[in-house]
């Protein structure tokens, strides 16, 4: 029997009304002939209500008794969806996640997967079950106690289920209707993609478009997991959403495929930091032991170099902005151990990245550069730069970032498909 | 080390607060010297949320998705009262019933114990554990699905827990600071017992004093458990509430201890039905088949005797008041059947029934004949009379029900202690 899994987050279980819409869309392809692995998520509202609770009570909590607490929102899914399939006459049963089992490591809150065994459900499919439905987001450790996953919890649970039961695709009901060439709040010409390359995905995922959570699209390129995105609030049929595929999926693929931003950005500059070998490792050492996530670097020959006798650099770096206190108290302090060197520590949280991203940049020249012609063209200064394989990041001037977006989306026709 | 249980109901948990001050109990008990067993109800409220969550969703629910539903309220206040614990500097830790694990029976909402093993908790109190917080009401089938223990079932739980692992004593904190004389609503001269014993208990829980579900007591007899009852909402030491116990620890006992009352009774009478062998049974066989519950039976000689030529007699008994229709119903099909045959059927809905209670009975003779004078004395007329080893029931118009529990309340010098 071909399986499917099927993920319904937050705001599409809701309530009883969008539980009983999303056990339809089960319904449809329990008919359709699929066994069917639901994986739910607490009804929005509820996660923070017992979180609330728990910091209350003890501001600095033990995170085996925050998961015990927090995980039982998704066991009340469950069993409801449970409940909602029987009653429209489809074999259905609940499963917690101790119950699979969902084994994982004992790195409460923030849990990995170790292995999830068939034999259980399996057991029950081959009894005539047609839908298991899982509580997202949680698992159980070696100690026997239940651990939760972490932010996108509910979406890695979906596509390690996918993986494990070696499922034909992964879709994952949210409150968007797919992948979109840019965010169509700041483009009208945004367009719905059909499909999406998974490097694609992570790029734009790791850069603000928050449709699906990192973790579980690198977990779903490793297994080779079709993730298909699409609307819990929309008639659907097998060709909604965005299919999220290997490259091999892909016949015919633009050069560029979306254009990313994101806000939360801060750029800092070490300015007349001395020039040797190891000074990177002086500077970036500390940082990374800060808990900072450095993102983009640029190494650039000051233009006081001439007043110093020694080799002198100016080193800027961005970061999340919420990381600014921290990376200047790391850089303040590995200054005073002697470590590093530099006359000022210039912070600039008016800034924002925007980026290009598509596979097919591997074989095609020139992206860059017409990428900073359309830049130039609306007189956009280019702060920092950075480049992967398949995606060309920028740094520049917060106030301009909708109009960068938008002559990047311009540029590269994206409102045309392939 | 000495064990103690001690279980919260719903309205002792009922928020932060509430779960704070029962934690503040707990604690003292920790620094008295007692590794503690907690049991906890849900969040007063909670429960019903999710029962009506479940109903809405499939009104003829899978008592085992219902289970796996509606357990997860106490294992909310589980993880919170550990967190609350643990904030005061007290080793705890939360165990849901799988945990431990609780093993029941496999039906469904009305779950009864199996073992509750001790390896687990046993472990970890020798880990250093001082508490262990149980959610309650909850259990594990053998097919490894959650179950629930029905009514009263946090309470059994903590009478399971203090059997299986020898504790001092079960305290049972509630809304009332105690077992009484009678229901202080009704009288003003209720005094607070000391001690009760379980037989009373057991026969006052029965008759509507609702402290204590019946299925407690009896399992706190079988395992001699002493249960004490104590409010939540008051400053308590040792000597607080009503200690339940077994006759041995009550040294000098009064005649009667209570005076109990149920307003929900109906009176029946079947009406000139045959006086011959066998004829009980063929009444009462078909309503015990329709699952009402018989309380008391009077058979007494018709006045119309004289007017048939077969003997004949009126057979009259008690039912809960819900219950009527449904034993209607079995009457007359009873007779349509031809298996009994009566003139008429008299509903009297309009009765309540009055209980003296006492162990002191069994070496005491005049109990009842004291009973009748003080009712006759305030010209309340019996309508159907019932004993027991300990108790003496009767049926009254229930406009003379407060006034016959003050009556026997004085008669019997319930305001004086023993």
């Amino acid at each position: 029997m071909p399986l499917l899994v099927m993920k319904f987050g937050g705001t599409s279980v809701a309530d009883l009304d969008r539980i009983a819409n999303a056990a339809e869309k089960v319904r449809r392809e329990v008919e359709r002939g699929y066994d069917v692995i639901v994986i739910v998520s607490a009804m929005s509202g509820k996660t923070n209500e017992l979180v609330g609770w728990v910091e209350q009570t003890s501001p600095l909590y033990d995170a085996r008794e925050y998961d015990a607490v927090v995980s039982s929102g998704e066991n009340v899914t469950a069993g409801l969806m449970a409940l909602r399939l029987q009653e429209m006459g489809v074999p259905a049963r609940s499963w917690q996640g101790w119950q699979v089992p969902i084994k994982t490591t004992s790195a409460h809150s923030a849990a990995r997967f170790v292995d999830i065994p068939r034999e259980n459900l399996d057991a029950k499919f081959e009894e005539g079950m047609k839908v298991a439905v899982i509580a997202g987001f949680q698992g159980l450790s070696e100690e026997n106690r239940i651990t939760t996953l972490g932010r996108g919890g509910s979406d890695t649970t979906a596509v390690a289920f996918a993986a494990a039961f070696g499922a034909e695709r992964c879709d994952i009901y949210t409150d968007v209707d797919g992948v979109y060439t840019t965010d169509p709040r700041i483009s009208d010409k945004a367009r719905k993609l059909d499909k999406i390359a998974f490097e694609e995905m992570l790029e734009l995922a790791s850069l603000g478009a928050k449709v699906l959570q990192t973790r579980s699209v690198e977990l779903a390129m490793r297994y080779n997991v079709r993730l298909r995105v699409l609307s819990s609030f929309e008639d659907t049929d097998e060709n909604s959403g965005t299919l999220v595929c290997g490259e091999d999926e892909i016949m015919e693929s633009k050069v560029v495929s979306g254009v990313a931003y994101s806000r939360d950005e801060a750029k800092m500059t070490l300015v007349t930091v001395e020039d040797r070998p190891g000074i990177a490792s002086a500077i970036f050492g500390p940082l990374a032991e800060a808990g900072v996530n450095v993102d983009m670097i640029v190494q650039n020959i000051s233009e006081r170099q001439a007043d110093h006798e020694a080799k002198v650099t100016d080193m800027t770096f961005s970061c999340p902005i919420n990381q600014v206190a921290r990376a200047q108290k790391a850089m303040e302090e590995a200054k005073a151990r002697g470590d590093i060197a530099y006359d000022d520590l210039i912070v600039d949280t008016d800034v924002a990245k925007v980026s290009v991203v598509g596979i097919g940049m591997r074989s095609h020249a020139g992206v860059a550069a017409e990428m900073f012609k359309a830049l130039s063209a609306e007189n956009i200064n280019i702060k920092v730069i950075s480049t992967s394989e398949i995606k060309i990041s920028v740094l520049i001037d917060r106030k301009y970032m909708e109009l960068a977006v938008q002559a990047l989306h311009d540029a590269f026709e994206l409102e045309k498909s392939a």
